[in-house]
C-alpha cells in the first residue's frame, strides 16, 4: 500500500475508530455500527475500501457470521518541516529467525505476567528508539536550516536557490533536478553549469554534487 | 495541533501537495497555483484551513506580496496491525544547548559541502533508528499476536479477553478499562473479580494488574 493511499484512508474521522475497534479483536459489521454509532449501509463502505486497500479481511465463522480483521502491520510515518516533507511507508515484518526464537523463548508454557514484562520492555526500547529519531530529525532540521540561509547567501535567484537545496539531499541528474522542480532541463543546466564555473558544484557521471 | 487533526489535514492530496510545494520554499497563492495546476480559490481555502491548524504561516515581502510557508516541525507516527492502532504526533524540537553547538561548529565560514556531509551522516543515522525501531515493532506485533492466542485459550468470554488485553498494555483502573472498552463499571468487576479469584490478575492501589 503506498503512503497517499493510507494517508486518504486515514483522512476520514470513522475509518480511524474502525481501525481503532479492530485492533481491538475481529468484529462483525452490526458490531462495528452499534459500537461507534455509525449506520451500517457508511460502515460496510468504509470496510469496502478498507478491504480494496489490503488493510482489512473478513472471515466468516462456524456460525456463518461475517468478521471482519487488520491484515496488516504497516508503520507510516510523516515529517512536516519548513525544509521537510516526507512521508514513508512499510511494512513491518519479523525476519523468519527471530520468529522462531520468540516462539521457542514464549511457548505453550509461558505466563501471561511474562508476556507482560517483555512487552514492557519492548515498548520502553522502542520509546528510546523514538526520542533518539526525534533527536536526529531536530539536528536535520536546524542543519537544515542554517544551510537554507547559506544557501540564500550565495544565490542570486530562487531557482538557483533550490537546484542547490535540492543537490544537498544528494547527487542528482539534471532530468531528476528537472522533473522535481517543474522547470525544463535547459534552464536547469544554464544554472548548474555557473554554480560548476564558481566551484559550488560539480559533475560526474552525469550526475550533480554538491563540490 | 492533535494527531487526529493533522490525519485530517493530510488526508487530502491537494493539501499534501501544497505542503510538499511548500517545504520547498516559501510560495505566494498565485504560484502555488499554478505549479500545482489547482484553482486559487482551492488553494485559499486548503491554506486557511493549514492557518487555522497553525501548520503553515504567512508573512508580506517588500514588494507586498504575501508568502506563505510552514510554520511548524511535526513528525506523526501510525502503526496499524491485528492488535494495534496507535497514532503519535509531536512537534520535533532540539534543544537550546544542542542548537548552539550546531551554531558554533556550523558558523558562517561553513562551506555547502560540510552541511552536505553532515547532514548525510544524520540521514543514515536516523534511517538505522527507523530500522531499529521496526525491528522492535515487529517483535512487540509477534509478542501481541502470540499473547492474543494465549488470552483466548485462558478467557471464556469476549469481554473478559478484551480485559486481559488491555490490560497487557499496563495497570488500569476499573473506570479506565470501563471507558476504553465502553462496557459499565459493574460488569467490568464481575470479570476482575473472576480472574482475581484464578490469580490471572491482581490489585493494588486502586489499578489493576496482570499477576
Amino acid at each position: 500500500m503506498d503512503s497517499a493511499q493510507l494517508l486518504d484512508i486515514l483522512g476520514n474521522e470513522n475509518r480511524r475508530r474502525i481501525l481503532q475497534l479492530l485492533s481491538r479483536r475481529p468484529y462483525y459489521v452490526s458490531e462495528i455500527s452499534e459500537q461507534l454509532e455509525v449506520g451500517p449501509k457508511a460502515v460496510i463502505e468504509h470496510l469496502d475500501l478498507l478491504s480494496r486497500a489490503g488493510l482489512v479481511e473478513f472471515y466468516t465463522n462456524n456460525q456463518r457470521r461475517k468478521y471482519c480483521h487488520i491484515a496488516h502491520n504497516i508503520r507510516l510515518e510523516v515529517f512536516v518541516s519548513p525544509h521537510s516533507y516526507e512521508v514513508k511507508s512499510e511494512p513491518v515484518m519479523i525476519d523468519a529467525k527471530e520468529r522462531k526464537r520468540l516462539r521457542r523463548e514464549y511457548g505453550s508454557t509461558s505466563t501471561l505476567s511474562s508476556f507482560s514484562d517483555e512487552l514492557q520492555r519492548l515498548w520502553s526500547l522502542r520509546q528510546e528508539l523514538t526520542l533518539a529519531q526525534q533527536s536526529a530529525q531536530a539536528m536535520i532540521e536546524e542543519l537544515r536550516d542554517m544551510c537554507a540561509k547559506a544557501i540564500e547567501h550565495i544565490a542570486s535567484d530562487y531557482l538557483e536557490a533550490e537546484i542547490l537545496q535540492s543537490l544537498m539531499k544528494g547527487a542528482q541528474t539534471t532530468e531528476m533536478l528537472s522533473k522535481e522542480l517543474g522547470v525544463p532541463p535547459y534552464e536547469i543546466e544554464k544554472w548548474l553549469y555557473r554554480l560548476e564555473e564558481n566551484r559550488v558544484v560539480k559533475k560526474e557521471r552525469e550526475r550533480w554534487y554538491i563540490n
